[in-house]
């Protein structure tokens, strides 16, 4: 993941992301040296604020930190034959029991060459020299010093996650929490006087009708809340209500998920008819979609009344491995994406809220042939509308260029949302951001050189999709 | 929108749209020598003829130009909170009264960042400075000067349309008109010996039985046919009797639009019952959707009697910002492209004339996900099909570079009809067609430089796609 | 199709495939050096066997070796007009009597410009310069001159099909048979001590009930197996024994073809009535689409079983053009792809057998917008799943890159089976080969150049994707 340099020391590249021409590459490291070192805005992610409320929270072991908890690192493990189990990920059960994590750094070790040329392999490149000085790349005849060198780190108050937070020049960091959570930890970060680790209202547990234990999630809906939950009514006041208890706590947005972005008002009297069939259990065949495309439109109605931006994220088939999913639980490397319409599935929502300047609605969505034939010309049409980053799988360097590429001639760089790393990897959130403004920078040299732009507009786009365009559009500024 | 030159002006850099690659840009620049000063052909467009037909005709304020009648530009506007009444733009009761033209071209300017990176920007930049002589980047600070010198441009009469056109080296210009125009701009053309100045025959309003006003559509044609339409059949004669009309008047093709282009011969009685229902405004559910797939048909019938080139544009969901098209009408930045499937739609009618060598029918979409999946084979086997450019939001550097190479591998550049800018911005002509022979030529330069053309070959081809296709494609020879 | 030497003779150029920046081509260069001589792995193709079991096989004539079995090279004369009976192109009722070889050499080499800038063009040229010694590019002057030379060779028996075989350092090729095959050529092959040229099993005809002639082919398998088909369990019994006869006759793989990738597991019961309706000539509607549906699950299980490996082709409406197929026959260069959705149809498939370490499956599609939505994330999550190579239209050196784009980041080089060619045109399996070898090289040199991998990953990763991932993908080692 790297070429080496002359002393054959593992290290990355200075020229990494850019092109090889050198006319281009010079380019790319001037317009890159005015970004490079930009506080980082992140903020929509999966970090959890465990680790930054509690002062004394640890990464746990090389394998905690890397591996175990990481979907990214270990489907592709999985994906060549070794079992999950042999990597330590905890079971629907709980955590793997005497788990040797040595054994598990060992197998990943011996498989880093399936990383070769992937976004994941160049995050761990970046992780393991930038961050915790690893000067050769791993294998499986190294693997245990590196680990020594890793849990030695670890070891050290330097490298707590508060410590990072600090020396990573993170300026806002942005956390995704269940609509019922209590946000105990956000709360003890603002007891401190600590207010740039934000929540985000993710009301998909209770949306979503189909959703496991969703019952539960109603209760517990309710116990935070306060309202007795018992109509469609109450369950969109207790909902309104945690969106201020969000908002207070710092939130500046919600995200929700559809596998499919339809959207539809549905009368009231015909909600409150499938809420109840929900409550009792008795759910027809398609009310959960059609429950679902309503709120979507509820939740954009919700944030023109009270300024939450709207994040909705599209098209990933969740736990498309049954028995995997029976023994695992989710998010285990098993969500394959699906074809997703955008056009004639917003046309309700933006029908309704699309021209109102008080809502903010960034999409996400993982089917790239949406990009330049649906995405960009709804951004570029809608005031309302935002794209989001290349999210997931194309969260990478290929995945940057497409976007680019397809999306911006259409819709203006203007009607983007910079770039946020949707990490649940602390770690690796400098990682991402810097693969981001890299690639973002050799584009915009490559802008310059073909006379598409002047290095005066490059320079300015250059620090808007780097940090400006992420603040202005979770206005957090 | 350009590199300074070393004086400090704005200007377009004589490199645009080429690879930084020394190597690549000098042949570029070879290749692109030989084109740059062909003449133009413009098979396909939205030119009103009125601005040709009448020999005093002006363009207006630099706002009437630039910005009040091209969506290309104002739905940018629009979309990052600018109300199209701010532009001046005119509502169905007709124009803005006393707009201020000054204060549009204004927020314009304050604005004009937002066009960074996209072609409507380098097409503004090069009307601005090439065919205008502005010489400084357009802002905030430089609106009025700017407006002011523009202004005592459009006073000259250099800058008539007449002379534009001579300026601009157009060889022939294809206009589109509706089934029932009267023609009478062309008449009078043609009545002046003008020739190259020809309609194209668009039916849309006429066949597609769900058009606004589609009563009124068909009394029109009846009036400019004298054909008393009452019956499937004198629809039908009255169609043919325009095109032969047209034809007369120096129409080398139709076009026409579909959302999808499913095709389905209907038996006549069955045509014929639709389209009473539809005279008595009975029309049945799918009744328009099935005519309109029997019309496509028979359009490729009456081209395989007549001669007209037949093109179809498919995939763009018309007005789908239903508050906006209410008080503004059609083509106001809201059409949004869908998904397309070619495949399967076309089957009837390539069955039925894919393998006539009286027909060629030019496809045009919106779905790139379609151009190597079904587009390029179709045009790689039916002797009928050729493939229009990138059209619309495509129709730019990257778009232009996505389209051939998914295209020209499986669909040889010979089964293309070369390009055609389909502006309704006249100015804009010279700008569009520059950057097709920019991004053609530093396209064959990739081609000769990675071995797999000679220069002899790129040089054959370049003259070709700039210049002979589309005469040989619209039968323009 | 090529750089012209000093000499001003044909030849293709040595950077050919390479990026024209220095820097680039240098370390392409190197890279390829390094595996341009690897013998070639052809684990996948449409060469009859016929061509190697008869030692005094010989290709025909110029038009019989290069034009008129070939749809890749007619289907784009075709396109322009030409008629297939003028290519000699047989019909269903036989070869053209009496057609005229030195004719349609004529009027192929006049139309040769049509292959400017495709795979089919890049594969004759190399064919024609490299293998036969053609020092002149084609045209219609020369056509017959060059005519000459190729029939001299021809006659050659350094130009026999056995000759070629060890020239071209192939070191296995695999054939595809139908199921009902009884593999004489394979067997004689085997009598002679050849093991290098293997079969597969390809149960298209007897599993797609509305194949042409199911009965037919039905019969015959009934006959080559021994077994009474008169049941759904004899029919399974029969394609079992079958697969053991392929494998003892060195198959190691299975192929087969679906429109739509389907997937789902009938009851015993169910699937014994389809059979049974199909048997008796009176298949309900969707009968065959779900015995298709469940019969591909069955082949899955099959291959767990007897260790073959499954290879599924998706995506191809075949015979589009109707009244060519009633004259001519399938594989007329009139085969048109469709969307394809991967992701929710095998599903079933999947859940019940993607786990299996048994189970090799190798996915092809024909809808590149699949490769980073769908198939990238089956690739690189389920054991079981690899991708296999750009497949026909696509593979081309645009094809090639945009599947390395898109695939690899996500399913990682290790989770594609490598190259296979795919061909019916035994003397470009070459060519193809070294095309991909190019390319790779390429793609390899840009990711070291961009700081994405190192030099020693790079050097192997190019063996693995020439030679080794499909040796061990098709478990030929």
């Amino acid at each position: 993941m790297s070429a080496k340099t002359q002393t054959g020391k593992w290290a990355l590249s200075p020229d990494r992301c850019f092109d090889a021409n050198p006319v281009q590459r010079k380019l790319a490291h001037r317009i890159y040296a005015t970004v490079q070192d930009l506080p980082i805005v992140s903020p929509h992610g999966h970090v959890s604020p465990a680790l930054l409320s509690d002062p004394n929270a640890r990464f746990g072991s090389p394998a905690d930190l890397f591996i175990i908890p990481d979907h990214y690192v270990y489907r592709l493990l999985y994906s060549r034959g070794i079992n999950l189990a042999d990597l330590g990920v905890p079971t629907r059960k709980g955590p793997v029991e005497g788990a040797d994590h040595r054994k598990i750094w060992q197998v990943f070790a011996e498989n880093f060459y399936l990383f070769r040329g992937t976004p994941t392999g160049l995050w761990l490149a970046d992780e393991l020299t930038s961050v915790f000085g690893v000067d050769e790349k791993l294998n499986g005849a190294n693997a245990q010093a590196i680990y020594d060198h890793l849990e030695r780190q670890l070891a050290q108050p330097e490298f707590s996650p508060r410590a990072l937070f600090k020396r990573f020049n993170i300026e806002v960091l942005c956390t995704t929490d269940a609509a019922s959570d209590t946000l105990a930890e956000h709360k003890s970060l603002r007891a401190e006087g600590i207010t740039n680790v934000r929540p985000t209202f993710r009301p998909d547990a209770v949306i979503n009708l189909e959703a496991e234990n969703w019952s539960k999630n109603i209760e517990k809906l309710a116990e935070v809340s306060g309202y007795e939950i018992d109509s469609y009514a109450t369950f969109i006041r207790a909902l309104q209500e945690r969106r201020a208890f969000f908002k207070m706590m710092g939130a500046t947005s919600t995200d929700q998920a559809a596998l499919d972005p339809y959207t539809e008002r549905l009368p009231e009297d015909k909600a409150e008819k499938i809420f109840i069939r929900a409550l009792r259990g008795k759910l027809k065949e398609d009310d959960a979609a059609r429950f679902m495309a309503h709120m979507i439109i509820e939740m954009a109605r919700m944030s023109t009344e009270d300024g939450l931006v709207m994040q909705l994220h599209a098209g990933s088939f969740r736990n498309h491995n049954a028995g995997l999913f029976a023994e695992y639980g989710t998010d285990k490397g098993a969500d394959i994406p699906v074809q997703v319409e955008w056009t004639h599935n917003l046309y309700n929502l933006l029908n309704e809220f699309g021209n109102d300047p008080r809502l903010t609605l960034i999409l996400f969505g993982l089917d790239e042939s949406t990009y330049s034939r649906e995405l960009a010309p709804l951004a570029g049409h809608y005031p309302a509308v935002l794209l989001g980053p290349p999210w997931w799988f194309h969260d990478s360097v290929n995945g940057m260029v497409r976007y680019l590429d397809q999306v911006t001639e259409t819709a203006s760089l203007y009607n983007t949302s910079g770039f946020n790393d949707d990490t649940r990897a602390f770690v690796s959130i400098p990682a991402r951001h810097d693969v981001w403004r890299r690639v973002t920078s050799n584009w915009l040299a490559g802008l310059v050189n073909k006379g598409l732009i002047d290095l005066a507009d490059a320079l300015e786009m250059a620090q808007d999709t780097s940090y400006r365009l992420a603040k202005r559009a979770y206005r957090l500024e």
